[in-house]
């Protein structure tokens, strides 16, 4: 399936048939969120993978209940750090050193350039940019489910306070963010399966300058 | 190209060659984007696609003066809406209705979750909240563009009120929240092009529940 036909195919699915989803589509589409880029490459989130059922429907009622939570072969949550600190940089120039072969000390300008621009932000400043480097890797995850042609539901809908205590979040320094579930479209029974795709026309969404 | 494929060979190009991008590729990455899901689909931003070379000039320099400002054929740039209320709800109401055939009034639950859902935000979080959206959009449009073996470079680092005050964003209700460049790289120039990509380890980063 081409790219485009594969987004004009997804939709938050919101009924799901329990269906677990062959193990190579879910190691590419978590893949694919490991390759999406972060601000400075710092991914200063984890992403949580919950497959066992008991554990997500302890969850279910922190996302208002919602029948995909446990419908769905997998529930993905991103969550951001809680806690971003100079540490997190030298981490950071730790794989960077690693990965490419290079000695840390190379890197010293480049660590310095991020530490400078994390001392910059608020607490809850950090929080917010951490947050949205979360949707960049939910945007790559839902692509690329689409492509293995696994169905995917997008949520924001949740009690985060809730989740993190659910899953021991806060006590590793992490905050649920965003979320989506991956499996297979129950369409009988998804009201949404049937419906025809609402997007802004193009003429209306993109402005050309 | 496989997807993952795509995914290893894209990085953010800090130096472009100048070419142009075939339309057809430019209007499936846009496409892409377009077809980004958003939270309720309110779509609660605009996508600012800036081909003009004098415009791109005057740019620059909000910018950081980065070069792939000018050296890309298209910079796209994401802007959130900063005045969100039920009058926008009311408009994608039409827009659902007008898309897929019902009577608007068939919607007035969803509007009236939709505005709710509003009116418990405040200005602030519903600015955080829109911005988020557009790191979605963002997310589609590398994706597609890998997939599309389109360079591509995503970018926090630019003022936004300039850049609002140069495009006339602000005066439109409009505000960036996040851009990429859309063009060609010149790997001879960039030091980026033969490095290794880095990203968190699978076992650092995804933890399984």
């Amino acid at each position: 399936m081409k790219l485009l036909d594969a987004l004009k195919w997804r939709y938050a699915v919101k009924r799901m048939n329990g269906a677990k989803i062959p193990v190579e589509k879910l190691d590419t589409i978590l893949e694919a969120t490991r390759l999406a880029p972060s601000s400075f490459g710092l991914t200063p989130y984890n992403i949580i993978v919950v497959e066992d059922e008991e554990t997500r429907k302890k969850l279910q009622p922190h996302f208002y209940n919602q029948p995909q939570i446990v419908e769905a072969s997998a529930l993905v949550i991103f969550a951001a750090h809680t806690n971003i600190t100079e540490k997190d940089v030298d981490v950071y120039m730790q794989e960077i050193a690693e990965q490419r072969g290079v000695p840390v000390e190379a890197l010293s300008d480049f660590a310095g350039y991020i530490k400078g621009a994390i001392a910059h932000k608020t607490a809850e400043d950090l929080q917010i940019w951490a947050a949205k480097q979360t949707y960049i890797a939910l945007g790559f995850g839902l692509v690329a489910a689409a492509s293995e042609e696994i169905d995917a539901t997008p949520m924001e809908g949740f009690d985060p306070g809730a989740v993190d205590a659910e899953l021991g979040l806060a006590a590793q320094g992490l905050h649920a963010t965003v979320a989506m579930t991956l499996g297979y479209r129950d369409a009988a029974n998804d009201y949404l399966s049937a419906a025809k795709k609402v997007r802004r026309n193009a003429d209306k969404l993109i402005i050309k300058k």
